[in-house]
């Protein structure tokens, strides 16, 4: 099985038009360029042989129209705001090339896969039956706090009907993407076979204090909201890594303290702290020795802490048939230039996962730059990677 | 020498009506409210036989009219928003109860010292002549970034001389205050003689980092900016016991990290930080060692710190004899009940204090509540406060 690498690339290169930035593309989700690429994609999917559909939530979903078993292949089309060309794009424009190649490909792009508006996940959440209309009411944009109702309302998707996922239809679900990471730069490698896509587990740690002049209280008077912050920061940052694993990441993203002026002692201190893992062993003992060294803040400081969960996913493993085929497509076409990797970031194929099997293909990120515009992938590289895919997909649909 | 303590307690209830909030007031500098004050005052400093003026920046000074040698006494008019009824105006009623019990003193409203203006201490600095045109024309609001010039204008304040203080006709600055912190509360003490007011050294921490994804970027790969200031932080707050002074306070009143959100490892991080003391040995020492401790964290860190000096202020020290006659008059009214104590807040006092003798008397704060519109003090002690400055003042004229 081959793909023609010239016309997914020039496929890419097309679609980077639509809301061109800088090297990058400015594309959130439901703004004018996004819907346009959106009615691009659907053009381009009636013209290699597919029926072409978008949904109530701007899903869009191109179904080969002929015999099964059938692969799911995609990834989203909207961009972070002033990111990368590449990103979503490339899985989409990959599935298309799947089926250009001939292959029984029902392509999609999902809708919001980066999060614009707080539900998450939306279009592919949507899409598997796990987004109740409640939720789709409350959701807001991110950004500048716009309704999701009336930013569906506003991008004529008002009142179409949602699609759902037929697992029955699909042997499985492919997902090729950039690694958002220097792990296979660094080693030199090409492509990367995906194992499992890292949970996020989100955190909100409220550190409750006394607002205080900064002159008129004593140090043993204080009860400062933000050292007491700060402490717990440090702890996690010396304890962590006794219980992690060789992939865990953790991050404190932001630190508010209140009022946050400078002559002010912080009455309150809100940390936004996340960590992430393939393993769900691995997420729980981190949560353990989060809760445990909160636990310590308390009968140390005078500023308890409140532990708040604010999302906890469970990490997607991959195919491991899935996995094979693509292991066996990457090492026929770049022999030791390739390894299994799991995937740091989050990505549809996670919430695909639920319904039915996944994997994923990574090609490698220049400088690791990613929600950026000047996010890149070598062409080489590009063109390796759809060859990959496709000889991958053809070597799953011939198992089993 | 006696104070009407009644008539004392009766003007600063009047004023309190004055841009009343909860059991607070709101004046900002320039509002109506506290234009409105400024000529309520003018009007009060006429009735005890005062020749009021303001000044074109809403210095507020009731001349005596008689011959010296003369002392000024006050503080400030405006307030912190939505903040305390006592804090400057307590000041200010103090000095106009020293007026009316026949005492020769120039009562003063200095503007803007709770720094609604980035000048600071405007008014006080305006009065001593320690401020330009260019600062005062390049000054802006904290809060809504209104030019002041343009703030003094919409005062009625344009176009007006401002006052310059005479060193040579006042034997001395009175200036009585709530204490803005516990210490006499807590050691059931009813007056306070301050003996300096604190230097304030404020620095703002810029450390550089990489912005990355929290998902693709291993902790070993990172330069997470926040991370390091964190450490840095925790380093402080460890190494500053060892250098500090008795009564030195350290502290962080914000932590900015750069984009705050909560998958994107910060890129920069931004603290702001200051400490106080009444000694430049002891100022100069904590001020060593940040930046020791900003090298170490240079070595060690992969995001560099830099350390900026924002305000470098000296402190003030109150003048002995002053000291010595308001200790006799707390003595003499609340034998025991007192004491010597060092002022943690900034006052008009310490820049009065460069052209003149000058001395602050505090009296208790409820809680050590400051700039929230809870603030008080018992009227008791109000009551007593303005005795023993009256008697304190008579005691400083009758010696030398």
């Amino acid at each position: 099985m081959t793909a023609d690498a010239a016309r997914f690339l020039a496929d890419l290169h097309e679609l980077r038009r639509i809301g061109a930035f800088k090297t990058g593309v400015h594309r959130p989700t439901y703004s004018p360029q996004d819907m346009e690429s959106r009615e691009w994609l659907m053009r381009k999917m009636a013209e290699v042989g597919l029926e072409p559909e978008m949904d109530g939530v701007g899903n869009v979903i191109g179904r080969h129209k002929g015999p099964g078993p059938h692969l799911l292949a995609g990834s989203h089309i909207e961009s972070q705001n002033e990111a990368g060309w590449l990103d979503g794009a490339l899985g989409v424009m990959g599935a298309l090339a799947l089926a250009r190649a001939g292959l029984p490909v029902d392509v999609i792009a999902f809708a919001d896969e980066e999060g614009h508006f707080d539900a998450g996940f939306l279009g592919s959440r949507s899409a598997i039956g796990d987004i109740s209309e409640e939720e789709i009411a409350d959701a807001r944009n991110r950004t500048d706090g716009t309704p999701l109702p009336e930013a569906l309302k506003a991008a004529g998707l008002a009142g179409r009907p949602r699609m759902l996922l037929d697992p029955a239809r699909y042997k499985g679900y492919f997902e090729m993407h950039i690694e958002q990471g220097t792990t296979l730069e660094s080693a030199g490698e090409r492509v990367g076979v995906v194992t499992g896509i890292v949970a996020i587990w989100q955190f909100r740690l409220v550190f409750e204090g006394r607002q205080d002049h900064a002159g008129g209280t004593t140090m043993a008077e204080r009860r400062d909201a933000g050292l007491s912050a700060v402490r717990l920061l440090a702890e996690i940052d010396r304890e962590f890594p006794r219980v992690c694993g060789p992939r865990s990441v953790w991050t404190t993203g932001r630190i508010t303290l209140d009022p946050g002026a400078p002559s002010i002692i912080p009455g309150r201190a809100e940390v936004l702290f996340q960590f992430r893992d393939v393993s769900v062993e691995v997420l729980e003992r981190m949560e353990a020795c989060l809760r445990r060294l909160a636990q310590e803040s308390d009968r140390r400081e005078k500023c308890p802490v409140r532990v708040e969960a604010i999302s906890k996913a469970v990490p997607a493993l991959c195919d491991p048939t899935m996995m094979d085929a693509l292991s066996a497509a990457a090492e026929a076409k770049a022999p030791g230039q390739w390894r299994r990797m799991p995937s740091g970031a989050g990505h549809d194929a996670q919430v695909v996962a639920q319904i039915m099997p996944a994997a994923m293909l990574f090609t490698p990120s220049i400088g690791g730059i990613s929600h950026h515009w000047a996010e890149d992938t070598k062409e080489e590289d590009l063109a390796l990677g759809i060859e990959v895919l496709a000889d991958g997909a053809a070597r799953y649909l011939a198992v089993g």
